[in-house]
């Protein structure tokens, strides 16, 4: 049996404001790092280890995934970046407050843009400034392989890839693997391996920093996960989530 | 024409309390981690960027680097940790006072033990507790590759095989690449890429947090090298570092 445990970013500048934030590469917030430190607290008090680490290419990632690192005295595992573990793109949304899109277009179009599974919020322009053609990090990907805008199952589409060919290989050689990723980019993980359907998807809410356990058999297929710590608290974190899109 | 940057890692808390570190994971002093940023801010200034970072499994060393790609906006690039870039292994001193040891065994017997090319310090008995071989991020090596002591030869002699089998070709397929590593692994490099006598390596000393830069031909031969920042505060830097054996 293997175990793989995956943890979301803890709160960030625009997890503060209720922005949508994307690929808009914001920092955390004090409380996003107190998270952080938390969840190295809690994976090393039960006892946890880990031989490799993946997180995406933008810092509350990162720096979530460094400082539980830190908590935990690895700060010298080997941790691979790769922007397919980026959160969803959200197009023309990025920087934009929830709660004001849902006075505006009502919080049933909100909850289509951040939960349907296959229709994108609108698309950035190309041209627009804060369009991620130019940003250097994504350099060596094709024009294409950046996204303007993402539904869930775009992101599905481009985090399957790397799971397959690098995270899943990876596992079952043995290693035991630790993610720091993004609402959506564990969500894709968690669609795949628990082989949710497109409508069920919407219901699942991921909580910031609080460390998620898949423990998988042989094939990795899911044999049950469960979240580190307080259930009440992973409960009250996971609907503060569900409730950002509310007017 | 190739440029490599090499930063030793800020102040740690034994180089604060003048003790032998060598392999003993401290971590930075505050200013340490100020001069790691200012060596972020600095190589930014400058224009500076890079496709790849190296550190060593020390995490002063490691520390250094994240601030120092956090100011630079990089904390996405990929990171390469190679025990073989950890600080010169210090044996028996490890932990102990400088000025004490000066007092106690006079001068010239600490500045043998800190800087004779050859004769490594006393070595640590392999059941001593600070001995490294029962730390984890060791466990693939083979238990003759811990040392219990070095000298700077044996540290060449560990840091050269990674920089030809993985610095030297990254460098030349042109990968822009930063090292935040230690005193003596970095005295190491130095050696070899200006061919530096035993003799002469004594008087080489690499002050805390200031981006050494080396501007190498195509066969990664040095043309010159020099440090990023204000003149004065390098040689005084570098003299406080050579000062630090007296009694």
């Amino acid at each position: 049996m293997y175990k793989l445990v995956l943890i979301r970013h803890g709160e960030s500048t625009w997890n503060l404001e209720n922005r949508f934030t994307g690929w808009t590469d914001v920092d955390l917030t004090p409380t996003g790092v107190e998270q952080a430190k938390n969840a190295g607290r809690l994976l090393k008090a039960e006892g946890y280890d880990f031989d490799l680490a993946y997180t995406s290419v933008l810092k509350r990632a990162t720096r979530t995934l460094w400082h539980t690192l830190d908590e935990m005295d690895r700060t010298w595992l080997p941790v691979v970046h790769s922007w397919r573990l980026n959160e969803r793109h959200y197009g023309d949304l990025q920087g934009l407050n929830k709660a004001d899109m849902a006075k505006q277009y009502g919080e049933a179009q909100v909850l289509q843009w951040r939960r349907s599974y296959d229709v994108p919020p609108p698309a950035l322009a190309p041209t627009d400034p804060r369009s991620e053609r130019g940003d250097l990090r994504y350099a060596k990907l094709q024009p294409e392989q950046i996204p303007l805008t993402e539904c869930l199952k775009d992101t599905v589409a481009r985090v399957l890839p790397f799971w397959n060919e690098s995270m899943a290989p990876a596992i079952k050689a043995g290693k035991r693997v630790l993610v720091a990723a993004h609402g959506n980019s564990i969500r894709a993980l968690i669609k795949y391996l628990d082989n949710i359907s497109d409508d069920d998807i919407v219901g699942v809410n991921v909580p910031n920093g609080i460390p998620l356990v898949y423990e998988l058999d042989a094939n990795l297929k899911p044999l049950r996960h469960y979240y580190l710590g307080d259930a009440q608290a992973v409960a009250a974190a996971a609907a503060a989530v569900a409730s950002q899109g509310k007017a």
